[in-house]
């Protein structure tokens, strides 16, 4: 199969949104979550955010990025103010909801409602998680960084409880989220599902 | 369906093994990359990562955070040492070798000859590419942030010359990596192939 170039002074004159798809495409698949946020006056915020990642095990954290100027800015004010949020997985049946929750609502309109998600409020965790995910955790604010480079701010949390059907845990520790029907993105705006290929064991040379 | 419940304090108390496959789980499905690089006596290493992130499209970035003591200790000496690396996505026909590049090898092993992958240099680039890989690409090191919490450390390169298949390269900039074949991690070691759902267009209120 032959390949084509694309030279990295080619793709910076890219117009805006192409370039945005094209960039978003080359890091691989994509983790799908809802971020549950409330303010000080109990309004409740929800965004997709496709930017979560694993950041540690032991202590148990998280990354997420946030453009403040484009995506989820109301959402991070909230985790800025109470240190607090709910992280939540995509699954098959609510992606189209879940997509919803990035256009620009006003602040006073919480995404739950605007998009047919039902807020659900567990074990005296102020945020609200979303019903509809099978798979959820609380999460604390330990640290921000801003990344000088693109004015990005990335958010550092500590993963705090777990909510997840017990039949999806497995003995080692695994858990079967695709089993969850949790879904993945690629690019800006492409959701799959998945197909378990294998889990292969510790590799030794 | 009922929800069990794991909070911190239970899965602070998993055993080291578990819990890494437990929290690994959590953020959802993960990218699938293998980092070549190569060293001043022309050594080359070759490091599959689960943990490369899209940080931004403009400039064009990407993160991914690696643990000095655990794994690619050889590519971050080589990184460091020459600023530059390739980014090779990880494909069906390709998933058990590159998953074997994770397991110890000496220093003066070729992860390459080790797992039966095959070295390619395009366009006069210095760090060596995976020729089995169909979308691969040149990065440059701009930044290195250590992260106190954790001990980690977040690489931000920069996006230099993409190579992919001109098929899959549509004409508003999305790429297809599915039909790509790139498939995506879950936990610390389940591969899973993809089935696309649906592109849905930019959401407004």
């Amino acid at each position: 199969m032959s390949l084509k170039v694309i030279r990295q002074q080619e793709f910076k004159n890219f117009e805006t949104r192409k370039r945005a798809r094209f960039i978003n495409s080359l890091s691989g698949f994509k983790s799908a979550n809802l971020i549950g946020t409330i303010d000080d006056k109990k309004n409740t915020n929800l965004s997709i955010v496709s930017s979560a990642f694993h950041l540690g095990a032991d202590p148990a954290l998280m990354g997420i990025i946030i453009r403040p100027d484009i995506s989820p800015r109301h959402t991070l004010n909230n985790i800025r103010s109470n240190k607090i949020c709910t992280l939540n997985h995509v699954n098959r049946d609510i992606y189209q909801k879940a997509h919803q929750t990035s256009a620009r609502y006003d602040k006073e309109i919480s995404e739950f409602f605007a998009c047919g998600l039902s807020e659900e409020y567990l074990n005296s965790f102020p945020a609200p998680f979303v019903k509809e995910s099978l798979i959820k955790m609380s999460m604390e604010l330990l640290e921000e960084k801003f990344i000088e480079l693109n004015g990005t701010h990335m958010l550092i949390l500590a993963i705090k409880d777990v909510y997840l059907p017990e039949e999806y845990l497995k003995d080692d520790g695994y858990i079967d989220i695709e089993k969850a029907q949790t879904i993945c993105v690629s690019g800006l705006d492409s959701y799959h599902s998945t197909n378990q290929l294998e889990r292969l064991p510790y590799a030794k040379p």
